[in-house]
């Protein structure tokens, strides 16, 4: 037998037996974001997305205005139906105007981490007291932006900011509203945040006491690492709670302000794993889709976090501060997704089919290292299913979005929707060789309208400047 | 001994192992970009780096077009001063206008993998005799306009585009110039061209000479993997000649065009393995600088691969085609070079202090997993070097540039110059939260030009439809 022809009876004996351990992939429900098949054809509120697809082009992101409201209001009301917690959305996981404007007029603030987000904040007119600025790298001039307009809190992100500030504060002649950035020994450090264990939040606590340009009014935190459950929700605030504790102790201070950050994951998606896309780049073999009924809802996060919170500051017998959340991929992960086209298909050797389509890695990354369910626009419920490899239109080995997936015969033509595109897909979108696509926004009554137009190609040049 | 004090004693003693292993990262020399430190400022051209930043802001790209010129025509002429090959500019890797109008006022045809990179060429009046059109994913329509042009090669790259161009050939009533895309066991493959050890590549040629709709009259291959050496080349192009034997012995088929594609390096930038990262990431150990004298010319390439080609051609008394090369990073990669601002400094603990800078991953993303050499712009001769982790603007732990380098103590507002940025960081930056650069020339007697404007805050939603 000749070695290739050896090693592929090896490969593919593995297959089998590790198939057979992984189960096989079902698919998500439709309904999970209010989609059905009406006529072999999906749809969201009536309107079939070929036919959106048809009037506005391909590829293109479809947002579902009811869901972003729906998830807006879980996260501030939770089920108790009143309002326990501030929202503050994370700008960067989806800056996209009209969708951030939408959002504003649920009540929801703005998280922002860099001197254009928080121009952008007031540019859609969000009340400087509905603003909280983040992040590492804070320009002298949105420093004092900040200060002039009194933002309801910068947050001091490392020790060197309390003097920048300072000093921007006397300029200005206006106290600054600061809280501290923490980091517990789980979750995101590096270059963020002030250490709890290491002493050194409480040390920038004690000397930003002292500073009589800032006001400290707040405590902030943000895990970075996503919760797993509730009960891993709850051990975290008790680790906020101990720092307040410590706080009011050593310090005498008690915040307004308590932000918990964000850090809620999308019950359809999870990170996949080394041997998750071990198994399906050399075995071929899809990943297991999650669990989306084992994953909390925002009501119960929310009900979770005001709770928690409110009994501890009731037991310490200490005024409840307002209590903030900053969640990004939690508010508008699942209200979007990406529809495509096959631009073509190619029969190969081995046991799948390449779908060649016309997003790819520049538009979606996100999907190499998450799971992203995918519909095909069209139902054939009596053609078998085949397995394809999924890869986008650029001339580089790296655009592969799915290594396995099974789906009806696709043909040229035909398009896919791949869920939950509404967190870190645009931000990160590039117009690698191809237009972006722009962003279309479909109404609970059926209604469609432009939220971000598709990149032209003369709108990729417009900042090019030309030779005569 | 607590642990955590343990597991740091045991880690800096690897690092201290390790370090002595690896040697220490030697500077390559500015000149090797024709950059010079004149009294203390790093200049290009007699202009003092800072005083460009501070014209244009931060951060910023700047591209050296005396190089460009260089490169292109050492590719064209070789060490011989009289041309040898066809040029084609890979678009897709440095997709900027001005620079592309540049190269083919040097005589460089453009290479093109997309419809919008095809509109491209055609709007930059690129005669279509000097455009190339290969990739997966090649729109009806633009085929049509390939085929109706008549552009020097649309090339196939998998069997089912036979058909397909044939089929629009017939619309458009003209033959389609064409090439089959080569691979070969060493290189990339998955959804790119037609295997030669498999048959396909030979089966494709068999059936498009069949087809009345097609003018078969080149091959083409592109590696992908990058050569390592002269050597490498030579046995990559004697693949290419084994099969041209075969095509000539089996279909009495003889291109009237080679195309033998890319995959030139660039010599003052290398891969870096996982050892490198880890060595930086976890010993703080920086990555070693590669060797820019071992790796060979754009001379060397070019008469290695005119005279190879011309001495097998001789040899078997067929007539020399036009020899067609397709380089894009070995064009612009060394032409470019990024600046960029310190925004803060933070100390650690660590041996290391944060230098955070205005450029982050969003932009410079392929420093991470390649060498690029990094300058200050300014020369402290008299200050001993520090470590630093050279992070970008970011809210987010992948935020990280370099995990380790030694430069002259940092302080807010000093800048850096990131080299070789002339490939593939322009079109795969993202605004993520923060504008892109723009891009300016520098010519040989000083003067600078804009090439491309760096985003502003209002261009960075001049696509979105806002409410009123």
């Amino acid at each position: 037998m000749p070695k290739a022809q050896a090693k592929r009876l090896v490969r593919d004996l593995s297959t089998q037996a590790l198939q057979k351990r992984v189960g096989i992939r079902q698919n998500l429900s439709p309904q999970l974001w209010n989609l059905s098949y009406d006529n072999s054809a999906l749809s969201l509120h009536g309107v079939a997305l070929h036919d959106i697809l048809e009037q506005y082009g391909s590829p293109l992101h479809i947002l579902n205005t009811e869901k972003l409201e729906h998830n807006a209001h879980a996260m501030m009301y939770g089920h108790q139906q009143n309002q326990q917690l501030s929202v503050y959305y994370s700008y960067k996981t989806h800056p996209v105007p009209r969708v951030l404007q939408l959002l504003h007029s649920y009540g929801v603030g703005a998280e922002v981490i860099s001197p254009y987000e928080l121009w952008l904040a007031l540019r859609l007119g969000v009340a400087p007291q509905k603003i909280i600025y983040n992040g590492p790298a804070k320009s002298d001039e949105s420093i004092k932006i900040a200060i002039d307009k009194e933002i309801r809190l910068l947050n001091v992100n490392h020790c060197e900011e309390l003097e920048r500030f300072a000093k921007i504060a006397r300029q200005v002649g206006k106290k600054a509203n600061i809280a501290i950035r923490l980091v517990f020994s789980k979750g995101w450090s590096g270059q963020f945040g002030l250490g709890v264990d290491t002493g050194e939040a409480l040390a920038a606590y004690r000397q930003a006491l002292t500073m009589p340009e800032l006001n400290v009014t707040g405590v902030h935190c943000h895990r970075g690492v996503l919760f797993e459950s509730l009960e891993d929700t709850a051990n975290y605030l008790r680790g906020i709670q101990d720092f307040l504790d410590t706080l009011h102790q050593e310090l005498d201070f008690h915040p307004e302000i308590l932000d918990v950050g964000g850090s809620i994951g999308i019950p359809t998606v999870r990170s996949l794993s080394n041997f998750d896309k071990k198994l399906s780049t050399t075995f071929r073999i899809e990943a297991r889709e999650p669990a989306p009924q084992s994953y909390p809802s925002l009501e119960d996060f929310a009900d979770l976090i005001a709770k928690q919170l409110t009994d501890y500051f009731h037991r310490v017998q200490r005024p409840v501060p307002e209590l903030v959340v900053e969640p990004g991929r939690a508010i508008t992960g699942n209200t979007q997704f990406l529809l495509s086209r096959i631009v073509d298909t190619r029969a190969t050797s081995e046991i799948f089919t390449y779908g060649i389509l016309d997003a790819g890695v520049s538009v979606a990354e996100i999907v190499q290292t998450e799971f992203h369910q995918v519909f095909p626009l069209t139902q054939k419920t009596r053609q078998s299913e085949e397995l394809y490899r999924l890869v986008g239109p650029i001339c580089h080995m790296g655009d592969t979005l799915y290594h396995a997936w099974r789906l009806p015969k696709l043909e040229k033509g035909d398009a896919l929707a791949i869920m939950d595109s509404g967190a870190y897909f645009v931000p990160e979108a590039r117009a690698f060789s191809f237009p972006k696509p722009g962003i279309v926004g479909l109404e609970s009554n059926g209604r469609s309208f432009v939220i971000r137009q598709s990149d032209t190609f003369e709108s990729l040049i417009h900042m090019d400047c030309l030779a005569e």
